[in-house]
């Protein structure tokens, strides 16, 4: 009873979500530009790793796919060369971008066209929990769909969130996660610039709201890199101006103000613009002037 | 080796504080305007309650303020009938309520002509906290306050932060850290709106983002009130106009711009103006209209 999936890029989540599936023994296939991550999954037990999928399309019997955004999704699917008209009927797509609800719709649409099934499945957690095994999918889509992909959810996914039928839903959760996850980077990276600017030490500032009620997952996992001065990319600032665009999209069809979540879009965007948008998504921190922060300590 | 302390406000906090300091064994005297919480106290063990400490202020080692703003500090203190007055030389004077560092450093300098020693000392962590002895103390002063609050501070504290010498430094720290509080509730508040707009079931919202990235200690502990529908106040709304105007006050001085704090404030001082202010904080999510919350169901 052999299982075969495809994963579609092989970056922080993806190279996780992939290993796992190595791990619970599905037969596993990578598909990335850059030969470098190909290798290092092929060296971890994949069968097969290509720049496209043409060798293998029509063993699959689904397709994870954790790329940037919906113009490489769709690019993927139904580009040149395009990957949905090779796979056989009935074939799962997985779709774990973060995408908008209207392009999740759109791709459902087509794929539905091709008789393909599509799960809406973004997914949280970073690409530590994403390495066990442990992300939280948030999936909308049809019973089916979950049922296909049920050995894959297994293998990536500590946690799956059915939200419902409806391809877009689980699209618009992960929107509304992420208003939340980019208001709180800003907010820590806008609290320790005060901080800052009122002569308090960082590490003793950021020691102080990790054991209090002023806490969030987002403060203790990204102004850690502002206390120590290292902004090498984990996510990056131009994620943000992307996920708060979506965000922001996503309010504007609804009709719906977003005080926050708007501003913080501005913060992230004035940061890229100031040339930090490759940096770590804290150095949103940056944009404040009249402050001094912390410098990397030289090993 | 008997050692006497007086904790002026028996609010939720105040009282945790005063119950911890009768199970520490400390002669603890308690000081409200409200007889029944002086009446608890006293069931529990306190040595003496009253509405001033007219019969004991010169028995004191130690005085613990939790009343709610630096005008009830001052008038405690310095008013008509002040307590200061009435204190021995000596006397240590732990303020711990939420107030400017301004306010902090003209106290500290009338307790200082009285030959008092003042610990600028804000606490987090809630009435839970308060109540288990576990209260997080982020607290500046003289080695010397440290020093004489020593039993106080074991007392009632899980951990106690020592930001420096100068008094205003506590403050500030306590007035940063509700930068993120006040931001973070209204940003829970923000999201699980725009989830009710979108048509999200709030329960399954708020079991996605407590299991992701996406969560704060406030989200968690706050947006359960709007899933239960239930605004019974803990902490209410217009506490977080006057702690959110602090953090303005603060960074106004600083000469510092806040994009989100400033409008977490304005968001709070809407809900506060549209009769929302003595509700629960959560409450902050009635300000957007075109929505559906949850009810609260009848028992």
């Amino acid at each position: 009873m052999s299982y075969s999936v495809a994963v579609v890029g092989l970056g922080a989540m993806g190279m996780g979500a992939a290993l796992s599936c190595v791990k619970a023994n599905l037969d596993t296939y990578g598909i990335d530009l850059n030969p470098v991550l190909l290798e290092k999954l092929k060296q971890a037990g994949a069968k097969e790793v290509a720049a496209n999928a043409d060798a293998f399309a029509d063993k699959l019997d689904a397709v994870l796919l954790l790329v940037v955004n919906a113009a490489q999704v769709k690019a993927i699917l139904f580009g040149e060369n395009g990957l949905a008209a090779k796979l056989n009927a009935g074939t799962a797509v997985m779709v774990s971008s973060t995408i908008s609800a209207q392009d999740a719709k759109e791709i459902s649409q087509k794929l539905t066209e091709l008789n393909l099934i599509m799960l809406d499945a973004p997914v949280s957690g970073g690409a530590a929990k994403a390495a066990q095994g442990e992300m939280t999918v948030m999936a909308s889509g049809s019973a089916q769909a979950f049922e296909k992909l049920q050995p894959v959810l297994s293998a990536v996914a500590g946690k799956v969130y059915n939200i419902g039928e409806e391809i877009g839903l689980g699209a618009t959760v992960k929107i509304i996660h992420q208003l939340l996850a980019g208001v709180h980077i800003a907010a820590g990276a806008e609290a320790m610039a005060l901080a800052a600017r009122a002569g308090i030490p960082l590490d003793l500032m950021y020691d102080v709201v990790t054991n209090a009620a002023g806490n969030s997952w987002m403060f203790e996992n990204r102004m850690k890199h502002v206390v120590d001065g290292d902004y090498s990319p984990l996510s990056m600032v131009d994620i943000f101006v992307k996920d708060l665009g979506l965000v922001t999209d996503t309010a504007k069809s609804l009709r719906f103000p977003l005080p926050l979540a708007s501003t913080a879009f501005n913060m992230f965007t004035s940061a890229s613009n100031a040339g930090y948008g490759k940096e770590d998504d804290s150095a949103v921190i940056k944009i404040f002037d009249g402050i001094t922060l912390p410098q990397k300590e030289e090993k």
